[in-house]
């Protein structure tokens, strides 16, 4: 299959913009240099791009520049950018799909304006009641993907089946050669624990014996990283809450040990001993490798970059795109989705 | 004040019961040796209690044993075990503080029995509308409360704006120097995110100005750990899920590191070095220093253990019990309750 994929980028979106965005390109182009299955649309201002490009010697084919004029700041509400994003990088990266020009689009930019203007452009799918925010978690078995992270703070059984479905879907797309195994985050292992949401999704996702997925039933915070299961599925209030707790109590525990490590002669002698062991597993729980939320439901993914993050982090989430639509996000999704009666 | 603390503690409940429960009350004897303004009942078999007692020498007239005949097993189901509870070790530890014989009880048996026959026992103080459990968290500056983990998964405002009362009261219990402040954990920090019970907490505690803590509003789950507040108030369902979160990612982190470690001869070098560095690292992170949580609300408090924590662990725990009396929790929470209308 020669299916050409295309990524439409925000260049102009995220702290350090478009420098780190551009940079962030050009190590994607270095690392795929042979591959002709995709092409790259940058918008943004053209005379700044096209100047960032040359400084960084970038003149590849597979690139197109779409000028636009202005950028939406991190500090605009949806309410007030909406009304002036019509000329936006953020906005004509999203239309392009729409216009059928390009498959994905991937912002660094105000994540509740990306949120509110790609739901007003894309529109939810007929099949799926709300979209959801899903990250990559890294596990002792790789990563597994988690959703939702913030996008809908309530949400109902009909919500958390339609997320475990699409969660699924985007596991396939990524990591094609695994049957994704779907679990609801809970307080306890056992049927009888959890609200009653909770109680009406494990149900439901139960008797659907999907070919698609294999179901496990609850797990808790704890169980997340086990790898044990790879879609974990939960309302975003408290998969927001989840997702942050574990940032902070990994930064905790990392500052913690450089600290320790650099108080004395002796432990400054390890690091010199322990370097190679110590990038290894710095490396291994670098949140650049998991950069990228994908928001799922519309028609028509987007990824949300960090807006903090740098080239590195940038990389990872434009590689995130590619094997996304490599892997037949939106056709994944459909499929799962295959036994709803089509609303409307 | 020469006030005497009267400790009730279940020597039967949790692993390696009574083994672990009567090593962790040595080492709480031999670190108090000189004070006398506590005295310990301890509930189980008083055949092995006084084998075990006299196997580690442990004669001390601070000491009472009463006798019971049985123990509720950890496979057992709340409503089985009310039948068949009267005669056990943790319903009699319980019961003495109904009977004015202790101040406080501690278990580190089953926990939906525990709470279950405590609300029974001890009933609900009538100030409170709900009972929560909190637990302490280490934090950059030594370490915070959080509350509910797990006691009610779903809270209304009024119960949120009990439970900041009620954990700033246990707070200053432990730490009498320190004025506590409370935030509620959310997915935001402006005043519009959040669900309407947590909108409507934060004004009813921001309009509240109380004496006896201050209020900094929402914190993230990244902010935990941060040290800024020390009293994080949410519901249940997301205190279980954040802290369980946290449980698993230090445990994934902590195990990474130690893979890391171990991979080469260099790095196995390097242990010898940073030996003491890691040991003090291991030390701050010693899940067993933060052991116990605490169920707020009754007419009595009571300290759930870990069930699986060895001597050290339930060490903690009884000075975390010796602790909390001795700074007048249940006064400190009718203060911080005060201004309520007495129900009933």
């Amino acid at each position: 299959m020669s299916k050409k994929i295309t990524i439409a980028i925000d260049a102009m979106g995220g702290e350090n913009a478009p420098k780190k965005n551009i940079e962030g390109l050009d190590i994607f182009l270095k690392k795929n240099k042979h591959k002709d299955d995709f092409s790259i649309h940058l918008f943004g201002d053209k005379t700044i791009l096209s100047q960032l490009m040359s400084e960084l010697k970038i003149n590849d084919k597979r690139i197109k520049i779409i000028h636009t004029d202005s950028v939406i700041s991190d500090k605009e509400t949806p309410l007030t950018a909406i009304k002036n994003s019509k000329n936006t990088s953020m906005w004509n990266s999203i239309k392009s799909q729409i216009d059928g020009e390009t498959n994905i689009s991937l912002s660094a930019g105000n994540t509740g304006v990306l949120l509110v203007i790609s739901r007003m452009i894309l529109k939810t799918m007929n099949e799926v009641s709300k979209p959801a925010l899903a990250g990559l978690w890294p596990s002792k078995k790789n990563m597994s993907v988690v959703l939702d992270l913030g996008a809908n703070i309530e949400c109902d059984e009909k919500n958390l089946v339609d997320f475990s479905e699409m969660g699924a879907a985007l596991y396939k797309s990524i990591f094609p050669e695994i049957k994704p195994c779907v679990s609801l985050l809970n307080i306890g292992s056992e049927e009888i624990k959890g609200t009653e949401t909770l109680k009406k999704a494990h149900s439901e996702l139960k008797n659907m014996n999907s070919n698609n997925f294999s179901f496990s039933g609850y797990i808790e915070g704890n169980e997340i990283m086990n790898g044990d299961t790879n879609v974990i599925v939960t309302d975003g209030f408290t998969g927001n809450v989840a997702l942050k707790t574990a940032e902070g109590t990994a930064k905790f525990i990392t500052d913690s040990l450089k600290k320790s490590l650099k108080e004395n002669l002796f432990s400054k002698i390890s690091i010199i001993f322990s370097y190679f062991s110590l990038k290894k597993f710095k490396s291994k729980l670098d949140p650049r490798k998991y950069n990228g939320a994908i928001l799922l439901g519309l028609n028509g993914p987007v990824v949300k970059s960090h807006g903090g993050t740098d080239a590195v982090g940038f990389y990872y989430s434009i590689d995130l795109c590619y094997k996304i639509i490599k892997g037949n996000l939106m056709d994944q999704i459909k499929t799962n989705l295959s036994h709803l009666d089509v609303k409307n």
